[in-house]
């Protein structure tokens, strides 16, 4: 154990065997490793509320069960982005209480049903088909102690749709916009409002959408100041920065 | 003389020394380009109100002004794009009548005024820095014979100077969009009317804008049908694109 | 409901419970989605004759079926693009008279006969494999209410076939070029004729072709100046400009 | 004048010329101009504090001063990024109280001395070629009305800098973290703390740095989950999304 | 009929109804296309020897078959590359005499047996994935008329493998170089020989291979003067353009 | 034989049949291939204790056992890298003592046991997704003769994970490190240590990872100086290039 | 020297003092390059009627000068391109009988004026700024020994003019065609013809021509199969792999 | 002071004011940064031998002089790489015995001449433009103490070259290959030896060689297994890679 190599020099000075100096100078080359356990505690307080996260994603049925049955053990909410039926067919015998969120691709357990954020989150897509991305922001957001409310298929080519829900979207202390195709829905919702704005850019589209790419510059080149981005089809990376700044 | 060996050929036949029969077997044998001067009176027909045009950049001011006056002799109107002062100051000793578009970075000589669009066409911009290729497009189609309106400044981050202004949309019979940064404008216009809408990346922005290649993959990838797109900075196009369109 | 709210300031006027320049104000204030509902009807007298449409790539037979059931109860032509044999035949039991366009992959469902289309619309491709894409465009723009007329397999490389089908395309109205490989199609026909050229690249050729981008590139960068580029293998999007120009 | 419209309706129905429900008819076909004018106030409101913003690059001195000395009359803050020397004594000249901030390429007017932000933001950069984009970043967020301290020189090839400050940046409420080269700082500091981390790109580097498409492509990957992403060298975005969040 | 409009132009000169100016006058308006036919005979001409060609990737067994019995009744060699197995047992049905070159993924029918090369063609491969390219540009060059060797998996990391056969190189009229990974081959075997070499990247590799751009890029930028570039994986282009140089 | 055209030269020089000097002339002549062996066994002292590679992918089981039991009959290790189960159970009937790797993808027979290495190779990895990347390189750094250990999922985001075992690390004499996302490690782990470190980016990730792309532009731009970089996924080049380093 | 040591060998085999199989057996060890001046020979020879070359971009013109003087006295022709005036003023002083061709940028000095190439050589541009790479590959293919004709601004937009010198270049042997923006030339006139065409893509055009990319990627995909292709602005190489064509 | 918080923890054990276990659990808590000393010391024994060095690039030559000075106090090498005339007559004046390296753009002093190195370092060239970069390689490896020998001008279309030196490369332990345009160079070497081989892109060459890059690719993907690769025109990394392996 680490820590028992210090308390011995503890123990050593205690006993007059060593004078604080040189227990000093042992200390300092002492590996650094043995104060390690610190900053996990550190750590560790740090992410209160924060879910258990599994990228289920090229792993097997088995695989995912048996991480998800390890993390569940924690007592911690843990998310399972990106997962498939089956994985979920593989967790649901190995954890009682998890569910499959179909629209999100996600399997959940909640255990802590804190609210830890102090605002509303809503969360914006343009099109039916970026529904996937948004709703994996919205349960991760949720997972992580966050009132939710969702804004679909309100893209920039019908101003109007967006427009009639502006007040909604006004009540919001952050947003979370997803888009793909070009990427366009972000500056225009970041110029209505006053607050943080979180771009996902998906890989919804073809042809010159290249994956997402095209939304994804377009939204790193937003005219409006209060839009930063995360990775392409990245809801879940989303949903818990929208998270990390609603709890401030 | 190409028309030369045709002519000979109906003499042949005339005098009977040829028979109908092995004038036509002789006349699949002619080269091709004893008939291709055919082909350039046709053009000229199809080009009627067209102006005669110069890209400017990269010739010095001498050059700019040996074509313009050559192509000043056609009695047509004659374009002169992205050109300097120096150059104009070059032309202007050469071609009386020409002027200097200073907001277009254009020489222009003015010499057709017939009105050959149908309708007006409205030239849209994002931002001030879009404005020289706006105006680009504006003094193409204005050459070409259109009634043109300018809507500047009017970018997605501010929705509302846009939808001031829709109903000025609506009124045009072809809209050109030039937008740089996410190009996202296009989209929005595109949304609100239903005439074609000629979207222009410009290079405006920095960073991950490459040089317009943001805006130019945003506006392939427009959720809005109505959209179609020419190269980057490419105003003298659009105003082309649109002035074909509007004489339809 | 919305209106309710105004037609309370109304009434209040009336009564004189309110003044006029106090009701002004009290609308000033009133949330912009109040009078949303007016765009959606402008909107919906703007689309006469637009077809319903559906991107059916990525979707169940069921979800496409669902749509397209629910989209005809509008009473308009319904349109699913991409759409395979197995999504057919799930549309088919649930919509009569639904019909399945091999070549262009796409189901339609045709209710508006009327011809919106002031002219003739040739649609053009370089070889054999731009087909499915032409046919898309063909599709769409006679959905729309055009006259569509086809002229296939006619790439650069065999500049004859196109010159001697020269007159054909002269009598057009519009011109949609469909082209893989090296794109360069758009420009030889634009320097044929003198009407709107809508380019589309396709994804057809292999190695440096990278799925469409050399094609958009040629097309980008054509030299004759009536072309304007739709996304690669947008082939609807191709024939909704067409058709939206033609109607002028 | 817009309102007059809305007006006259409003004495129609008081002088009973028109009943209310046939007001709410005619309303619905007003344009929608006539109440744009409200959300401009709307967004005066929500925009108590933001700076006015001139982006100098590329703009002649002269320019510069006249847009600076227009916006100081709105008695707000003045931020004029990516100035040069000549710019500024050209504003010095037009506008009183203006200075140069030499190592953020920024001309400042400070009126507002509002604090209007809750805790701390520190701004991190990883290499000392990255202190313009740094400090133009800092100067922002001065501007908005923040307490701003700066980490500089800590990049990840000597990681003991970074954590010798660990604690120093615990007590940030917003971190902003500018790296070029391969942008790893981000991911790191994202690791030590819970609140969020904005990333910016900077164009340092050369080779295969691709002005800073590298260090985009690093931190759009982060594997740290409270980092998202402004565009490359846009320390002003950065400052103004810490702003925005660090105000809720 | 198009020649009979210009039979009876020559005939009404015979006639004297029309003077041989008048007919000149008439014949240049005469539609392009009268005269298309002529073009095809020529073309005819130059393409003596020169195989009927399908590309078969993408195509179903019965297309290819189709297409394949269509072309053998011109009598010339029939060629279908990147050919299944599947599309060969159709093409065996259709055509008599017809062969699947298995290492080349060609089937073939060897109709016409003349030497119309005047000198031998190497082709040269760096490993042993890059053979398929290799037997494709083989195969090809055969079917035109030449005489061909091979020298496969000399690769530059083990330059001794090539020098060992340089005497056999220098023997050659033209060149094939089929390398992928970082395409290095054609620079090396450019520099040994005074003849022309066709180089072909390969998409043999991965990572940062990039399906053969890393290649192609390598041989653009050959600092061997006498290397000239075709497609990636395309051994027919490359067979094709040996063939016409080696048929000078 | 060629060696027998020289000894030839010889045996006329000893019978006086040639002066030396023409035979050096002669020799001069002689095609450069009949010493070519030389360099054969010149590299094949050099290789001792390099394994024999099969590069699996894309290969048939049967070919792989073919190549593998060819190989097997030099006396020297095999390894065959990206191999499947199908590929082993192939392997496995023809060649006794093929053992199959399954966390590396890799066949291996293990004749030569010589320590060759004069150090310790680390193998670091960022993320469990790595692992089978960093086991190439650790399979194929034992096969060459080295002593390796493993530090796994020690990415930056957790920095204290990598610094509680920064004691291992330095007991290194070469560091090879996996990472895919941003790439960041190798910066990390090069600042801690004065030994060459080999870095391999991996293609984890997704959205803008574009298949490791963007951690080996993070790795080219590495601010460690002491970081050298192979291919995407390369496990067995780190490994090859980490052993002939350490045998040094 | 190199020769002696083998000579050596034979005098001790000759003096018996050496038999023959020993003699191999030491030859088998000498190094390398004691043969290697053989190959500098061979070289020699293979090069007769090549110029020297001196690419001057980014030289000073005293360097370029100090080369031009020393390649000019192997009595070859002498040919710098890139070439400045400055640098020619330079040259000029060194080396009687240089000139300076402008249209093409290039030094050459002339003395060899043996005719290599069997037919003509015609170079086709697309349009007027293709010019100085045309003029490039004009000088190159005119100094290694060859006839050659220039058709220049026949570009497919126009596809008129090309066809009106069909004929003319029908007469080719080999066939240049430099061609910037969409690079759709090669294409059209490979279908003409039935002898190579070497393709040269130029840096002409703006915005998405990408410094000569746009055209180099049309140029690979070119669907005319006697099309191979040289580096971007490369007359140099296009005039290099023409000449050793027409030398065949 | 750090260090005196833990002494006085020390102290209060020893004065059994504080039990062992009470002072562990205080420790914990301790800032990570009062330790930071130690890992500095470590560094600091670990870099022996290695230089100060500056990136001069984009510095004035003031700042250059000021830095070079400060460093020069540490009693070290002193490099700085990419420096111009302009700066080393700014260094000159501040730092007696400062030298400039004109060939490789660089300003050293020398004050530790201790040979670090175990065995030769040989650095090679493709063509004299890749020599500024090769030189920069050298004097790195200089200034870190080994003895370096040059191999310049010896790239693979003259691969004759390259062997006639085949032994001198023979004797080094590390070798170093600078290449631009295809960056096949490293390849060859890599083949013909059994030692490490540094390869560093040059953004030597023009067109698609896209400053490096197509270098950088080809190197990436190298068919020789000893090849690892540094960023572009980085000299400065190649030789301290090298240099960290020759300590070994």
């Amino acid at each position: 154990m680490n820590a028992e190599s210090i308390r011995k020099l503890f123990a050593q000075v205690r006993a007059r065997e060593l004078s604080p100096d040189d227990a000093v100078a042992q200390l300092r080359h002492l590996p650094f490793e043995d104060l390690g356990f610190a900053k996990i505690d550190h750590h560790r307080a740090l992410r209160a509320g924060m879910p258990e996260v599994i990228f289920s994603q090229g792993k097997t049925p088995a695989q995912v069960a048996r991480i998800f049955k390890q993390l569940a053990q924690h007592g911690k909410n843990v998310l399972a982005t990106r997962a498939t039926g089956a994985q979920f067919q593989a967790v649901k015998k190995a954890v009682r209480g998890a569910k499959f969120e179909d629209a999100a691709r996600a399997i959940v357990l909640r255990r802590d049903r804190v609210c830890y954020g102090k605002g509303l989150i809503t969360v914006v897509s343009a099109g039916t088909s970026d529904i996937p991305v948004a709703e994996e922001a919205v349960i991760t957001a949720q997972l992580m102690g966050n009132q939710v409310e969702r804004l679909y298929d309100v893209g920039v080519a019908g101003i109007h749709r967006l427009l009639a829900h502006r007040k909604a979207i006004s009540r919001s202390r952050v947003v979370i916009v997803c888009a793909g195709m070009e990427g366009a829905l972000p500056s225009v919702v970041g110029g209505l409002i006053g607050v943080p704005v979180i771009a996902v850019p998906t890989s919804v589209g073809y042809g010159a959408a290249f994956q997402g790419i095209a939304a994804l510059l377009g939204m790193m080149n937003s005219c409006a100041s209060n839009v930063s981005v995360v990775n392409i089809d990245n809801g879940f990376g989303a949903g818990y920065v929208a998270s990390v700044i609603n709890r401030l």
